[in-house]
C-alpha cells in the first residue's frame, strides 16, 4: 500500500471539514470489521449524506476510489486522518482551569484527534501543580511557559465576562488560534485563527427544534 | 417592567439560533455594568456582527427597541433567556459515562443555560452510584428511570462504534432529543431532535486554518 501524499494547505469550506470527520469515524469502524473497499454509495447510505457530496468532499483529499470497489479503506483512513491534522501532534494549552478546562485536560480522547494539552493556567493559585499530569500554572507565567512549551493553540474556557481580555493577552504572547469555549464572541486580528464552540449555543438550538415538535403534536 | 409574552415555538434559522446567545451574553455584561439601554449598532460594534443582522436577528423575539435609546437592557435579557429555553428547565440523561460524560455531569454551567442532568447510565458497572450528586444507573434500567425522572434529552456520550445503537436504544424507549458528542452522523425518525457537537471537528477547522496561516506566511 503506497500512502498518498497530502496537501493539507488548502483553504477547504468549513461544511467540507465538518463531514469530513463523519465520514473518517464511518470508514474507522468498517476497518474494524475487517472491510477492504468501500464506496461512496455505502458510506451515503449508511450516513445519510449524498453520495455525490461525499465523492466531492472526498475529491479535495488526495485519493481516487477504483471503478466498481471504491476506495480502499485502509488509505482512505490514513490519507483522512492527515488530512484532517489528527495524526498530527497540536500543542495547546488550557486557559481557565474551572470545570469545563479541567474536563478538557482529562479528556484523552482528544490526543487521539491531534490535540496535545500541555498546560493550564488560571488566575487563581491552585492547591494542586497538575491534572491528569498535566502542569498547572499562575497566568503570569503564560508569557514565558508558552515559548517554552512551543504552544500556539489557547483553549479558552474562562467566564464569559473575561473572554475578550484573556483572548487579548494570549495574542499579545504569541497564540495563533484560539478555541472559544465561551458564549463571547471574541474580536482579534484577522492573521488569528477563532474556533467557536459554544456548547450552549446548540442548547438553544435543540430546545428550539423540540418545542416546535411538542407545537406540531398539539 | 413589563414581561413581554414569549413565542418559543417559532421555527428559528439555525444561524440566528447561533448568533442570540452572542447578543445575551454581550448584553449580560452590559447588564452587569449598569446599562439601562442599548442599541443594535452599540451590540454590533462590541461583537462584530452587522447591525442590520442583529435587529432582523432579534426582530424574531418579542422586544421592540425605543428611538434613539435602543432595547431596554433588563428586558432584552429576560427576553433573549426565555426565547432561548435558558431559563426553562430541560430534563436530560448522559448516555455513555467515560470522560466527556462526567465531565458534562460535572459541568453545572448547563443548569444556568436550563440543561438539567437527572441521570448517568452506562453499560459497565460502576464504583460510585452517583457524580456529583447526580445518580449512576446500569443501562439495564434505562426504561424505567427514564419515564420515573421524566426526562426527554438524551446526551450521547459513547465511542462512536456504539453510537447509532445506543441512539436506537433510548429512542426506543422514549428520548425525544439526542445531543450527539460522537463524530458518528446518527439517523433517526423525522420526529427526533438530533443536535450535533462534533468538537473533534472543530479541531480539524482549526488544524486546517492554521496550516492554511503557515502556508501563506511562507
Amino acid at each position: 500500500m503506497t500512502t498518498p501524499t497530502v496537501h493539507t494547505s488548502i483553504r477547504l469550506p468549513e461544511p467540507t471539514l465538518h463531514r469530513l470527520p463523519w465520514y473518517l469515524a464511518y470508514v474507522k469502524i468498517m476497518q474494524s470489521q475487517g472491510v477492504e473497499y468501500i464506496s461512496s454509495t455505502q458510506i451515503a447510505k449508511a450516513i445519510n449524506v449524498d453520495a455525490s457530496q461525499i465523492a466531492k468532499d472526498l475529491s479535495f483529499v488526495n485519493i481516487s476510489g477504483k471503478t466498481r470497489v471504491g476506495y480502499e479503506v485502509n488509505s482512505l483512513v490514513i490519507v483522512l486522518e492527515q488530512f484532517l491534522g489528527f495524526n498530527s501532534r497540536h500543542r495547546a494549552i488550557v486557559y481557565g482551569v474551572g470545570r469545563l478546562g479541567a474536563a478538557l485536560m482529562h479528556d484523552s480522547g482528544l490526543a487521539q484527534y491531534g490535540l496535545e494539552i500541555v498546560a493550564g493556567f488560571d488566575v487563581r493559585s491552585m492547591k494542586q501543580d497538575n491534572i491528569n499530569g498535566i502542569p498547572l500554572y499562575h497566568v503570569d507565567k503564560f508569557c514565558q511557559k508558552r515559548q517554552e512549551l512551543d504552544a500556539n493553540i489557547g483553549i479558552l474556557t474562562v467566564p464569559v465576562e473575561k473572554a475578550q481580555e484573556c483572548a487579548d493577552y494570549m495574542i499579545a504572547n504569541g497564540i495563533k488560534a484560539i478555541w472559544n469555549f465561551t458564549p463571547y464572541r471574541l474580536q482579534a486580528p484577522k492573521h488569528i485563527v477563532i474556533q467557536d464552540t459554544s456548547i450552549y449555543a446548540h442548547l438553544a438550538v435543540m430546545f428550539n427544534r423540540l418545542n416546535n415538535l411538542r407545537e406540531e403534536e398539539k
